[in-house]
């Protein structure tokens, strides 16, 4: 008998099902590794630092933040320097428009201490139905608009609204980000994959989505809901507006919410971002009665983008054509954890209402974010040329997101040692390849990849060229060990 | 057919189970008077100034925040303001352990804006577990702490990791804090009721808790864990040492997880605080081998107390006796939302490690801190003796937390003209006092309460005693309008 209330027979079977590799066994060894560096006990280590590619965390790899959005927060923070405006303006370098800001947000929240609505502060809810209404020439409105404590909790709410039984399907590419199989596997839903085109840049192949529901159908899945992540996660990919349409399409015929997970919206280097919001009410005006019913949710987020305050916990979630009385469901689930971060609730405001031409703060603004746009485009072409040298490697030219996703061939002695340790092959590479270089990288199984592939996904937001070498040095060795 | 996809009829019918009156009917009603006023647009209503005594809130009410604590948030969120240190001291009045608290939260956590640790900062949580050693004289572990968006998020966390079946029940007070009841609803878990002693002081009651035990095993319910909320939320209850080990006793018995629920632990007017996790610490030393294999997870924030901090999402909770392989999965659980707020996070090292006397800020903070809690005590203290002399309300002396609840006994006519708009009494009555007076309070029946009893909770924060006076006018009005 044990000696335990609470032991792993007898939790919550869902939760230990779950995976979550973006922050599982890798990411659980890199830390340690760096911890044992930070305490200069990491000598014998072939490296002197620790580079987490695993996760999309750009500060924590010295992206710096955007002045503007931090000194509004600053004063968010500590409004009696609002009481001392010659000495933000003369001696800290704060501009008007700062000051103007942080104002009309402390006269919106009160005070970052206080809870909001449980929805989002009212004026915040205005600003994104107006940048919504203005990026997609479609109005937008504020009810419709929750604001959330980054997309990860939006997701977390809209799939558990959504899911009502165990036979509940959702579909979900594949590869995506493990946030919605692991959500789907603690609330006992059923995951749909949904295989991405490879081939063509990731895309989306609806032969492959009508097959998956057709399959699920057999199986009992009662298909509620499909995921598109664009720009993707882990791929890189960025969709056309004729995939888009087609998703749409397919939603109407088989009565799916479109959940179309749009945090990397501002990260594209390929073409341009076509939301599904804009594609869906364009659709709705050409064909006129046919789109009318599709429920679109649309997540976005401070975590990414030129922003990348991911650990202020902001975001947002926009409802197109959702039943009134589901939405005040969807208010009360929300309210019972009260409300979102208040500052991360500011800083969506910052997102959605950066400075404009003409405003003090716009020049510093427009630099600072047109940087960082070519600093990640400058890293991500550097290491997709370098992954086009490597020998088994093949990559997709980078679209947009954070992240390439390259395919790897292992020799078959990898594979077999990779066995001899209990693991899958992809795994085995990633754990040599942190404990060779200190580059912490994310195994494709951690997404899905098809049966018999292997992949790596690595974002490329660590500075330097330095620690894309040690990947290309650490590869030919690896190559060269197991070769046959 | 419905267009809709998602309708009342077929999504998750745990979340349209689930109740939450704390921010439900009558605090959307309030909102609308709000900004009814705000717009001025409420000329016709007969008062021009909605009061939220609904919900512990207290910087929407007007307190002011810990001054320490914001300056240092001020340079985390801005630290190009540590170039400027002359500025920083002789300009703007921060003490020199504000600019070295701040470098010392930049060094751990690097920026604010990056996602941390999913347990919390490590150097963070180091301070917690001083914290609680230096509290309860017993050393605490910064591995078993985890960092949360405040407590609601860590009970979610810890009652999902309980729940494994639609038998797994849990012990909750009546009345209680409806988070609890609203999350084992979306859980799908049993609600396990233990009613508290009105009689004496809200206090809890042995025989009510195994008769409880009882019944909920005869239905077949898995009871696996006991809630206790001290001081109590929304009794205003402060447990002693001998009520803490008879549920310590019980757990034993009945081997139940222990979730205490300490946000209010510095919110104690009569006689002090005893930490679960002392008493049992001090049982354990006593009574060698009996108490051991205690489960005890107890939580604290940063929303209550003398911080007030609610907007800003911090917390943690600590876990004591648990299997190192659940806490495993307690990680894995929360990393999928990655990390709690930053900024949250940095507020609990702050509220755990406030300045110490014969440093610079100490004076500043140990005024506003003790003026806090004298204006907290001050007006419970007020607000009791109104409701001592309202006819037909009995209330119990405040002990603690922020919330009185007092029981009023309603003329029957109250109770029909109730029932004919479909109504609760209690409920009926809060709804005319929001109409008549502006003061928003919570009905009983949203904590729970003995059939056939009604009571309301208030929070006594609202800043002035006018706004008492407004509910005493409209209680007499309404008793004369009902009396018999």
């Amino acid at each position: 008998m044990h000696l335990n209330s609470l032991t792993l027979d007898n939790i919550n079977s869902n939760v230990w099902k779950a995976k979550y590799a973006v922050r599982g066994e890798l990411a659980v060894r890199a830390e340690a590794y760096r911890s044992r560096l930070a305490q200069k006990e990491g000598v014998d280590l072939p490296f002197d630092k620790v580079i987490s590619a695993n996760i999309g965390n750009p500060q924590q790899l010295d992206q710096k933040p955007i002045t503007f959005f931090r000194q509004v927060l600053s004063l968010l923070e500590y409004p009696p320097l609002l009481e001392k405006e010659d000495v933000l303006l003369n001696d800290l370098g704060y501009q008007r428009d700062v000051i103007e800001r942080a104002r009309w947000l402390l006269r919106e929240c009160r005070s970052v201490g206080a809870y909001s609505h449980s929805q989002g502060i009212p004026g915040i809810r205005n600003s994104v139905a107006k940048f919504i209404s203005e990026r997609d020439c479609h109005p937008s409105d504020p009810a419709s608009v929750f604001l959330t404590g980054g997309a990860s909790s939006g997701v977390n709410t809209l799939l558990n609204i959504i899911r009502s039984k165990p036979e509940t399907g959702v579909l979900v590419p594949i590869p995506q980000y493990p946030l919605y199989t692991a959500t789907l596997s603690v609330l006992n839903a059923r995951l749909v994959p949904y295989y991405l085109d490879e081939e063509h840049a990731w895309g989306t192949d609806m032969d492959a989505i009508r097959s998956a529901l057709a399959k699920a159908k057999s199986e009992g899945t009662d298909v509620r809901a499909i995921v598109v992540i664009n720009p993707g996660n882990p791929t890189g990919a960025s969709l056309g507006e004729e995939d888009i349409k087609n998703v749409l399409r397919i939603a109407v015929e088989e009565k799916l919410v479109v959940i179309a997970d749009e945090v990397y919206q501002t990260n594209v280097f390929l073409g341009k971002f076509h939301s599904f919001k804009k594609v869906l009410r364009d659709l709705q005006s050409a064909e006129a009665g046919k789109f009318d019913h599709v429920e679109l949710a649309s997540l976005h987020s401070v975590s990414k983008g030129m922003v990348g305050e991911c650990g202020q916990r902001g975001g947002y979630f926009e409802l197109v054509g959702f039943d009134p009385k589901v939405v005040e469901q969807i208010y009360k689930l929300v309210s019972i954890s009260l409300c979102p971060p208040v500052t991360g609730q500011c800083l969506v405001e910052l997102m959605v209402n950066p400075p404009k031409e003409g405003e003090p703060s716009y020049a510093l603004y427009k630099q600072e974010y047109d940087d960082i746009f070519a600093g990640l485009k400058e890293r991500a072409t550097a290491l997709y040329e370098a992954f086009k040298e490597m020998e088994g490697v093949e990559c997709q030219e980078p679209q947009g997101s954070m992240y390439l996703f390259p395919a790897i061939k292992l020799p078959p002695g990898a594979a077999r040692a990779a066995a001899n340790e209990g693991r899958k092959a992809d795994e085995f590479y990633c754990i040599r390849l942190l404990d060779s270089t200190g580059v912490c990288i994310v195994p494709g199984s951690g997404f899905g990849q098809k049966e018999g592939t292997s992949h790596f996904r690595t974002t490329f937001l660590a500075p330097g060229t330095e620690w894309v070498g040690r990947i290309v040095k650490f590869h030919k060795e690896f190559m060269d060990e197991f070769r046959e």
